[in-house]
């Protein structure tokens, strides 16, 4: 298990061997959980792609009792991370979305935002080396494997980052709750652009919201300004993709 | 303690506090813990409403180990689940929205929608009383005290509730991902109406799909069909909110 990492869950596991980009050490499955379609698909999956599986006893999984593993794990090599470089060269044809990740600290919130940036179409998430919960077997197991389906590109500068992206004619939007514009004002359907979401406390940091073209709020109600940064980013992106799935017809 | 719950954490205080709508027995708070900007407002709000507030060594908190409480517990009366009749009749003069939930089994997606809900200005969350998680500690803990400032109706049937709504001119939107139509294709600023969102597999109970006037689906890309039913509510929810406020200017 040197070089491999462990993931739990159904969703987990079977998303990981559909993206087939990582390599899998070994599956294994509890002998006390009866089987389901996602189970079958994934003893079928692992078969075709000649990847060990193995059915074990309780106490296997005993190491695993604060996870909620549903009766497999799997041992996988780690997410290879993209370079911001190797991404945006690759993406020059046609107009892309980046979600930029600013001091996000909880693996839950990560895991959650990767899976609605899968489902709304988002092309990349870039995140920091430091002060940035990193990707693990949480995060892994809240995004339902969605971690498997798209670049995640880490930087040692988010500031160096923007700076990179902003010289590739990329848009920079950022959220502040003290914003003027609302999230809706931006025509998000003919560029390139960035979406920086801030930490669950300190939002986005000065010099980020300094180098952004576009700052936006949510416009709260109820004077509840407490909107968790994963159900924020959903609001926003999904707009986004409103914006471009309406001004295509 | 009889009558009296437990919440946890300092926004679950702080907002019970704001929001004055529940007796509150006692609030405890750890000696361990400095002072900041919420745990002052916390005893200012307490001092000021003559509720009596304790300051206690490590081992009180042993019983809470496992919730990330913060340093501060109340002890506080359940809420008050609000009749759906009762609602209904003193919200004749506006649009209003309500939100239903079919089924949903996790406390933090509760919690999730709940705080969303606020922050969105739904106006009031339809609950049926079984086979769907109640208000708990953990549910009041992750909607960051938003519980306090959204009527919450506890039903025992959704059909039956459907029914009256629509009898009393509500019209009801389901989420289905099989829906033909997107849900930004509704116009939702010129009607009462209830967004029913299913449970976290299942989906909408085919009764209610039946019962519904529309029937919508967000449109999922990278062919991942599994976004999280908070995150989901999100993008509809914040759609609305749009169309009501870019259509009042």
């Amino acid at each position: 298990m040197n070089d491999f990492e462990v993931i739990y869950g159904k969703n987990s596991v079977l998303e990981a061997l559909i993206a087939g980009n990582r390599e899998i050490n070994k599956i294994i499955i509890s002998k006390n959980i009866h089987s389901d379609t996602k189970m079958n698909k994934i003893k079928d999956l692992a078969k075709e792609k000649g990847i060990i599986f193995q059915f074990v006893g309780r106490d296997k999984f005993i190491p695993y009792e604060e996870f909620n593993h549903q009766g497999v794990i799997a041992q996988i090599s780690p997410i290879k991370y993209v370079e911001l470089e190797d991404f945006i060269a690759d993406n020059k044809s046609i107009y892309r979305s980046i979600v930029v990740l600013d001091g996000i600290e909880d693996s839950h919130n990560l895991g959650a935002i990767i899976r609605t940036c899968v489902c709304a179409g988002v092309d990349a998430i870039v995140i920091p080396s430091r002060r940035n919960v990193q990707v693990n077997s949480v995060v892994e197991k809240i995004s339902a494997g969605a971690i498997n389906h798209i670049p995640i590109i880490k930087v040692n500068s988010l500031v160096n980052a923007i700076q990179t992206l902003k010289e590739n004619d990329w848009w920079i939007i950022a959220t502040d709750a003290s914003a003027k514009d609302n999230y809706y004002d931006v025509k998000y359907d003919d560029m390139n652009f960035a979406i920086i979401m801030g930490a669950e406390h300190a939002g986005v940091s000065k010099s980020l919201l300094k180098a952004s073209d576009f700052i936006v709020k949510i416009p709260m109600q109820n004077n509840f300004n407490s909107l968790n940064v994963s159900n924020a980013l959903s609001a926003i992106i999904f707009e986004t993709l409103r914006q471009k799935l309406t001004n295509k017809k």
